[in-house]
């Protein structure tokens, strides 16, 4: 079969879905996609993704890409068509031809990561399944303040749960920590060169518990120089995470 | 029984229910806060609202009103208990004391209410069930021109539906119309003394389809002329209403 390569740029609203990963259920973000080919294209198609993202963690622009029979046909179309056979949760929104050396995950130079938490006695219902809701009042100082400990490169073998098999290599770098506080959400923002599975919520959920005093600074510092100890740890929950955009 | 009059700011997310009005179904948010009241107070307590909303409608800050058993609970209080109880898409984000003077649909000096349009080629999936998604290119400042036709006193017969009765008074006041553009959002707030049933819908829908060049824009002055001739009309979405506040 001829084929062309396209480059997808994907948007979900995570909380209806099982996650990223093709599974039996069918319900996930990738079955989506190679069922909307498949009704395009007739035939199966295979979608790969720059990584995973959990049952309930939302995407502003996860990035994939699949080898479809050349029609040559313009952006739009493939938008339309694709956009016409996704459920209103999951949207294409960009939909570019290119390379056969581009490749989704192996081709990422890196990943920005958004945490938002809600920070009010009351969470608003417009925000249910889009944020961690803290009642605890939160100092944004302290927030961006402990979110700074992990810029640069470290070991973050603390930071990662492992999927049953064991993680290899565990050094990450993180680029940039930015903190963001409008009204009542504080977002804390990641941008690194590869993040391992549940790191980022690893991270969130040990720089709240430290702002709310329930772990002692020192100690978050200490954990970045641990190895696999896999102290008493707290995972922020999946809704307020959001993959915000891949580096290539 | 001795009693108290609390009065109550709400706020849902109208997606998942059938609008405010008790029904029997009783997926209704008048029949979910009844049902709450009915847990904490243990005796059937009507709660009596500003109006209603229909199925899809949201509210940042519906207004009602209870009269509840007298326990001199502290806000806080009411708050916990009545949200402990309630599905998360519907928050009670205030609670006071007031006089039995005070009725939440009586006392009412005039509502605010906002519509939301995301106008771009693609609706985010985050947006949908939250905007009226118009994919044709809008000028906001047509539709701002054309919001302001509706400031000041008219007849809207010609922007009301009827509920099987017919309405006797017709004649509204609009004191503020506001166009506001943010991203691809678009978003038309009126402060009025009072709105008919679905008249804010027909209003969006005759602005949206004079700025789109369907409809001649002396049609929409012409409308506020008419009494009850009932033209061809169009409503626009209810998941793009939003009750933002009712004045008292």
């Amino acid at each position: 079969m001829i084929s062309e390569r396209l480059k997808l740029t994907i948007s979900y609203d995570g909380a209806s879905f099982s996650g990223w990963q093709s599974q039996a259920n069918g319900n996930t973000i990738q079955d989506l996609m190679e069922g909307a080919f498949r009704q395009i294209c007739g035939t199966p198609i295979r979608v790969h993704g720059s990584g995973r993202t959990d049952a309930g963690v939302h995407a502003l622009a996860q990035t994939a890409h699949a080898d479809v029979p050349l029609r040559a046909w313009p952006t739009q179309r493939w938008l339309a068509a694709l956009n016409g056979s996704l459920p209103p949760k999951v949207r294409v929104t960009r939909c570019t031809t290119v390379k056969k050396t581009f490749h989704a995950r192996f081709s990422a130079k890196g990943k920005v990561y958004r945490y938002r938490i809600w920070n009010a006695p009351v969470l608003p219902p417009f925000e249910h399944g889009r944020a961690w809701h803290v009642a605890a009042p939160l100092s944004v100082t302290d927030i961006a303040g402990h979110a700074n400990t992990f810029l640069g490169t470290h070991d973050f073998a603390e930071f990662a749960a492992n999927r049953g098999q064991p993680i290899v290599d565990t050094v990450r770098t993180i680029r940039a920590a930015k903190v963001r506080c409008t009204g009542s959400c504080i977002a804390i923002e990641f941008d690194g060169d590869g993040f391992l599975y549940k790191m980022v919520r690893l991270m969130v959920g040990a720089v709240v518990r430290t702002a709310l005093g329930k772990e002692p600074v020192a100690q978050l510092r200490a954990r970045l120089k641990l190895q696999g100890t896999k102290s008493a740890r707290f995972v922020a929950p999946a809704e307020g995470l959001y993959l915000v955009r891949v580096r290539y």
